[in-house]
């Protein structure tokens, strides 16, 4: 893994769309991301193909410095970014090499390095606590160490915009120090998120015509500019551009990778994604709200589920007649879809394509077409999400154009119990009643906690039934409690991923009852993967004859 | 009500802060306000002090009718704003006064009138297929009929810049048109919302200069820049902006009223509010939320919980010494406040600048303190996460700092038991034994999933026993699955967010089993509570004295 150089964009090194949802998007309230959390959330990034993730700060934080450490593993393999490692400039009073800090950066064995550096005097003199002349060595001494190491450095230039305001030498004499010392990128960075565009690209355009350096932008969202703050900075000169995912950040947050890429490409025409990129940003965009456990901004510009949906009204017509005319641009080529709300026209038309999409041809069949829009919006109203849940969606089609799935089991009952006991030991025992190869079977297990227990027991039961079962693993499961239902009675819906090692599919259930919202889905998972499954395989030797009931799933409807 | 100019701000009419929420704010997906709600929701954007409050579409909507005519009987008393009716030109090939939907518009005694007209060559010929001869006509027309009747007319120019962009003499003539009809503001729309703020400042200098017209701004959000643009738009000689609560408006959305007015009030220093009205955006902006019943967004710019929540312990220590060197302005400017959050990025100083908000003085203590951090620290690589959870950290905190806070009862064990019956029925019961009032008590009680029946088995054991329980409510049940733990034995996070009505509290619990990890949030949730109710008073009056030996069990039940 040493790529220094976005590989497979058009653009290549010439513009950086930098990411460091892993780094600054963390400090988001709320976000907390696993190591395993940072390796699939980087999968992501590069999927969509930006040229740099920062990974975090190794040496400072141990999540970091382990996320590294499996990267350089092999854990990561980057199609088209490089990696980069955050990390400060050297203490004062002592030297680069000396700096345990500055060592980890380099043990991270990231070929990029990103280092943030202050720049205005106030800091420097009131945190850092030292003269300029001490402030510029840090920076000197750091960016000369580890280029000789190899490396590539960018430079942070931390508080640049209100620093340059308050001490312009100062600023400048840092952007230097880096500049001369090897640093390949001076990033300017709006730290408190106070600028507006037209000031902060009147000081870029400054900067860019006094020196001469490539320069980079970094913007938080503190007056709701950091969109349109990169975008000018861009318009000024600037061709390196960090972003987080969706925004996230400290306090309002970072510029969103998504809209300033959506505006990056279909406004200034800059071809910053490798080809076909650009039709990811929706997907990408919301993948990486799961991972944060963040429900996606249904109004977020270019990617939001609303960022394309006019309310009837008006306009109806005109959008039915020319699309363009009421969209800003084409919502396709950001992998978004315009929906008209209220009239079903375009429900009817994705969901056709969805059951296309899903092997289920609902084309010729427009009254089971009508009968799968009103249950799909039934559902979704008491709570359901299918977005996410191709594999319960097209158990749902398959019913409505009467090709349903046939269940391999059927359930009598369940029981879970939950003890906290007296030696505070707590357990999860689970007993499952099932119908499944022509027999009755009662299974009991433990677990963790109820999911745990319930899958145990249902595993138990079916297993010698079901030759194909030891195979589905479940790889991911999610909870949300919806809103609008305050408290613990409030409605569940639980997301289950599942995997045979080959394919991942996800379903889904919805109940007030966490376990049942569970229930439902595991059900879906394994009818799922019963349709995948040969006839003759389906069941074990005792397989029931044709005309078993439904899948338990459809007891919700 | 005849109110044409906003009332007591220091700009007065010189600059209009026109809010419309009511008309295009409610264009938003999942928003849709009664005809009392529209009453609120102007009350409250008048108490801010914004000079224009558009309550919508007369004639066109029958709420809006509705809210005009109740307005009109006295029921809006407006101090500083005027309220504005909101409609079309008249329709091709008739006269103003002979169309009915302009006819609503006189009928509302709205005293202000903005009327929409096409002013995009491409929309006038496609959607209302006339020629621009036919379409000035229609605006000169409407707006004289209106001024006539001695109504202040404003011109919404829909399209505006894609229209400039396409036929510029066109869009010229719809102002030409308006203004010389007696259009007071002509207002250049982004209708499709996809301006970037340097351009639209470069067409809105254009516009200006060639026109010397007043000129007014209304942006929509969808390349994320409405805000900036707005902005950029009165920095290029607008003085007039629309703008919606909270950014409210179809697709992506309209420009925040709260980020536009903190960016006119704090970096452009207009001042467009009556004194005093920048400290109650905050307030304003979470009220009018809940009006729409629309979570107030956590990370908006000026007055999101998160605008000024600080996550960094690189930055904790120097915040603790000047807070302004890191924050783009004072929150309390906006009715703000500042946050440290406390997470293991956090040093030192950010938990004793915890503690110190929290109530426990760990500042001469720093033994206690590193044995905070210690713990802080720990618990967080195992799972909990006490940013979010305040009460949590205190009851740490009082613990290490040797004040701990006393249990108002103690557990022994709980039994949950979950059924899904033979007949498809899902019940949950739970029992639970304890220790309270100096009797142990034993309580069974069902409910809809896990959780709610153990709470419901907790409250009946204690409510006899605790004078304050009925007051205490769970507000808010969130969980996440943390990752890096695949499948349903992952571990599982539990915030609970409790309420007395007067205070809000949240607190954590993290176990692999999902209902200990919620009694664990559950019983931190009523051991803060006790620590906040008077020592006398946190037994109910049967309560015997300290010292009684536990009781035979006592089945409440």
């Amino acid at each position: 893994m040493t790529r220094q150089e976005p590989a497979d964009t058009p653009l290549g090194d010439a513009f950086h769309l930098y990411d460091t949802t892993l780094r600054d998007g963390a400090q988001r309230e709320g976000i907390s991301y696993s190591v395993q959390d940072k390796l699939a959330v980087a999968r992501l990034l590069d999927e969509l193909g930006v040229g740099f993730i920062e990974g975090g700060w190794p040496g400072a934080l141990p999540k970091d410095t382990e996320f590294f450490a499996r990267a350089a593993k092999g854990e990561l393999q980057l199609k088209h970014a490089a990696l980069v490692a955050f990390g400060a400039t050297r203490k004062a009073g002592t030297t680069a090499e000396a700096d345990p800090q500055v060592q980890a950066l380099l043990d991270s064995e990231a070929p990029v390095v990103t280092l943030v550096a202050k720049s205005d005097l106030r800091h420097i003199e009131r945190a850092l606590r030292v003269d300029v002349d001490e402030a510029c060595a840090m920076v000197k001494d750091t960016v000369e160490f580890l280029t000789k190491e190899g490396r590539r450095v960018f430079l942070d230039a931390e508080h640049f915009f209100d620093g340059y305001a308050y001490s312009p030498e100062t600023s400048l004499r840092i952007l230097d120090a880096a500049a001369h010392a090897g640093a390949d990128v001076l990033v300017l960075c709006d730290t408190n998120g106070g600028q507006l565009p037209l000031g902060l690209a009147e000081t870029v355009r400054t900067i860019k015509e006094k020196t001469g350096f490539r320069l980079g932008i970094h913007c938080q969202d503190d007056t709701s500019c950091a969109v349109a703050n990169s975008v000018a900075a861009v318009q000024a000169g600037v061709t390196h551009v960090q972003c987080t995912a969706n925004g996230y950040g400290e306090r309002a947050g970072n510029a969103d990778l998504f809209a300033v890429t959506g505006n990056l490409v279909t406004k200034l025409g800059l071809d910053v994604l490798p080809t076909g990129g650009a039709a990811e940003l929706t997907r990408v965009s919301h993948a990486l709200a799961e991972i944060a456990n963040i429900a996606p901004y249904t109004h977020q510009a270019y990617v939001g589920a609303s960022a394309f949906a006019h309310k009837a009204g008006l306009h109806a017509s005109a959008i039915k007649v020319d699309p363009l005319l009421y969209n800003h641009i084409d919502p396709s080529s950001v992998g978004n879809d315009m929906r008209v709300l209220v009239t079903e026209m375009a429900g009817r038309a994705s969901l056709e394509l969805k059951g296309r999409e899903l092997g289920v041809d609902l084309a010729g069949r427009p009254e089971a077409l009508t009968s799968a829009i009103t249950k799909v919006k039934r559902l979704e109203s008491e709570g359901w999400s299918f977005e996410a849940a191709d594999a319960s969606l097209e158990l749902l089609l398959r019913q409505e154009a009467d090709v349903p799935a046939e269940a391999p089991f059927e359930l009598e009952s369940y029981r879970v119990v939950l003890d906290h006991r007296a030696d505070a030991e707590v357990v999860a025992e689970a007993t499952v009643k099932v119908h499944v190869g022509g027999q009755r079977v009662i299974a009991t297990a433990e677990g963790i906690g109820p999911v745990h227990a319930l899958d145990a027991a249902l595993r138990k039961a079916l297993s010698p039934h079901l030759s194909w079962l030891d195979s589905v693993e479940l790889a991911d499961y999610k909870v949300r409690i919806l809103q609008g239902h305050p408290g613990t009675d409030a409605v569940t819906r639980v997301l289950v991923q599942s995997t045979d090692g080959e394919r991942e599919w996800t379903t889904v259930g919805v109940h007030g009852n966490i376990v049942e919202a569970s229930w439902l889905a595991l059900c879906d998972a394994l009818v799922h993967k019963s349709t995948t499954v040969a006839p003759g395989l389906r069941s074990g030797p005792g397989a029931p004859p044709p005309g078993t009931p439904g899948s338990p799933a459809a007891d919700v409807d």
